[in-house]
């Protein structure tokens, strides 16, 4: 048996459980016998192409620390490969680099444009018989992967949004006076995540009262008709809210402080306080907006143990199916059931996944297009359950570092 | 030995550690063999002035759950009491409703104003020969009250936005690419929570790299300059900088979206966001600002342990020196040392609390107004040591709620 070196890399935006799907590469890595060293690529294929390679020895023992550090040990990157045909010296650089660390063994750790670039990678290798396995990784908070039941990092994510809600409905509740409160949450075409708000209900709160999606066109004549009409049973509404929502004719409601990106994705802002000043103008109680904001994606200390388990399971299925021979996939999970909750791992062909967006189905929303159905919140639910113990030093979560110099 | 009833109340804006004073006064006054019966007062003063009390007997088991629940547990209200001249009628019905329900202590929980209201309650007891004591407790995310080392709420707030911020630099150190994060933090006039973020920094990281205190004239030319600088030598710049910042005229730098409350407060929002266009017009690289807005005050789920214990341990102490005999005082704490940290509980004359606000001193802030000394951080360290064991049910906090019925 001839042994390979293996290579990871991290890319696109930040999660909770990037770092254990790392550390579950890793771990596979220094077990199987037929991966000899362990490598890094700094920032993802840019690390690849700049030669940015270290050896990942001296964190073998570390791997529990990593596990609940939250986004990229390794560094991102959101670098867009060109086709093969456009920029064949690219692909040469990189595939020079494997050659040079004797990489037989490639994994990517990302989302939509990360398993692009696992789907470009893996095409180019086999044109040019080149012997290696590439495969993707999943993550991402906004749990539009297709081919998966959910995404690594959405659980986190949506159990940080639902214990905040919960926290700002004790913060609510106090007042003897009327009071809407707007939670603006991230996800620009697909509302899963602001879906996930509908867990923080429990048997005293009712919070969130109105949920919009970006599935369903948004309507400012019928919002401010469901927030009167929930003011008219209740002190304080709390609404939640995507900061992707749309009109009737496809535009964004925050289109005023929209930019693009370099993949094309409209980067948004405001949605939550132009909701504000709507409400304020139309109905005149107080009103304030919160915008939950990258935290979202980074607040490890509240980590859905069940996220970070199963992200740590993907690293490790995917690098055992590398092993026995597979390329071009992306290690997935497929539910069994919901209650109790169990999942199957597999692999998925990466060409059914890359540059794809898995929505809300119309059916897991009401009709009014305010609030999600039983159905959601089953499938929700699981997602959030456990926590992980994260280690405090001085009073802060203490987490992994990979020092700039390295 | 003629026994009397006690009753609580909570008042102004919320922390994580108003109820565990309430479980603290809570717990002595079942304890207490002067203390009879434990009411609590729904909503602050107002639930007083409505008669809307209610019995605690139900929570004497469940005073662990309630330490570590957000908020008031008991309602709240901003409720200005009148001076006696001008509203002789609402403190005759205070005390008509003290006499009715035979009450011989009362404690209220709260911040400036709060305490405002046991001045002025303890001076008509004592006008009128009214056999009551009348006891503040201290709280406010804000510590800006006199007569105290620090207070009860600021050390979880400070935790929540030092691992807050910690967690943001992850975020952002990922990428290689020049960019200004800017964290708006809670404080009208004083920078405490601002300073706070001073304790994000460790061995790795030295986030924020820039911190404005509303206590020193805010210049926005200053301000730009102090990013360039730190963007020459570093690709990533975290900012920390307090809503409440002002220019060298005092108007407050984020003046356009500023509101007065009844206390007369201006209240802001936008400073933030202010910055954020500035250093997009000045500098052009990118730009994000997060508003960490009210989960500064109600994330129990990071509560700070000191923080929590203490505020236990003020409740404790204001309902045994009420039983001695004393009236219209605080409780308070001093510090005795930092290293070891360790607190001595006292009681102090109300009449040097109420309607002072204790800033940061200027020595304690550094020349250039943009970082906080040595000295503050001894100070701040000890307040967001340990961590609570908070309960998850499904997923989420477990925390306590009185029904809106009672």
């Amino acid at each position: 048996m001839k042994k390979k070196n293996l290579l990871v890399g991290q890319s696109g935006g930040p999660t909770v459980a990037i770092n254990a799907s790392l550390s579950g590469v890793l771990e596979m890595g220094f077990e199987m016998p037929e991966v000899d060293k362990v490598y890094g690529a700094r920032n993802g294929i840019q690390g690849v192409l700049e030669e940015h390679i270290c050896d990942m020895e001296p964190y073998k023992n570390r791997l529990a620390e990593l596990q609940v550090t939250p986004s990229m040990f390794l560094g991102s990157c959101r670098y867009k490969l060109p086709e093969p045909s456009e920029g064949q010296e690219i692909y040469e650089k990189i595939f020079e680099v494997f050659s040079k660390y004797q990489i037989g063994y490639f994994f990517y750790i990302g989302g939509n444009d990360s398993m692009d670039t696992v789907l470009k990678l893996s095409g180019y290798a086999e044109k040019i018989g080149y012997d290696i396995a590439i495969m993707g990784v999943p993550k991402t908070i906004d749990n539009d992967l297709m081919e998966i039941d959910h995404t690594p990092g959405f659980g986190s994510a949506a159990k940080y949004i639902a214990s905040s809600i919960l926290e700002m409905a004790h913060d609510t509740y106090i007042y003897q006076m009327k009071s809407v409160l707007i939670v603006e949450i991230m996800g620009r075409n697909a509302g899963w995540l602001t879906a996930s708000s509908v867990l923080a209900r429990n048997e005293y709160s009712d919070a969130p009262h109105l949920i919009y999606l970006p599935e369903k066109p948004f309507r400012t004549s019928q919002f401010i008709l469901d927030v009167r009409r929930e003011l008219e049973h209740r002190d304080q509404v709390i609404v939640a809210v995507s900061e992707g929502i749309r009109d009737t004719e496809g535009m964004y409601i925050s289109a005023q402080s929209s930019r693009v990106d370099q993949f094309g994705h409209v980067m948004l802002s405001g949605t939550g306080k132009y909701l504000e000043s709507l409400v304020t103008d139309a109905i005149g109680c107080k009103v304030r907006s919160v915008e939950l904001n990258v935290l979202q994606r980074c607040a490890s200390h509240i980590a859905s143990k069940t996220d970070i388990q199963e992200a740590a399971q993907l690293g490790r299925e995917a690098v055992k199916r590398a092993v026995e021979g597979q390329t071009g996939c992306m290690s997935r999970l497929t539910r069994v059931s919901d209650d109790p909750y169990m999942v199957e791992y597999s692999m998925a062909p990466i060409a059914r996944i890359a540059n794809e967006e898995k929505k809300i189905p119309q059916e897991w929303i009401n009709e009014a297009g305010n609030d999600v159905t039983e159905d959601m919140i089953s499938y929700l639910k699981p997602l959030i359950q456990g926590e992980m113990s994260v280690p405090y030093e001085n009073g802060l979560p203490k987490y992994l570092y990979l020092s700039q110099k390295e």
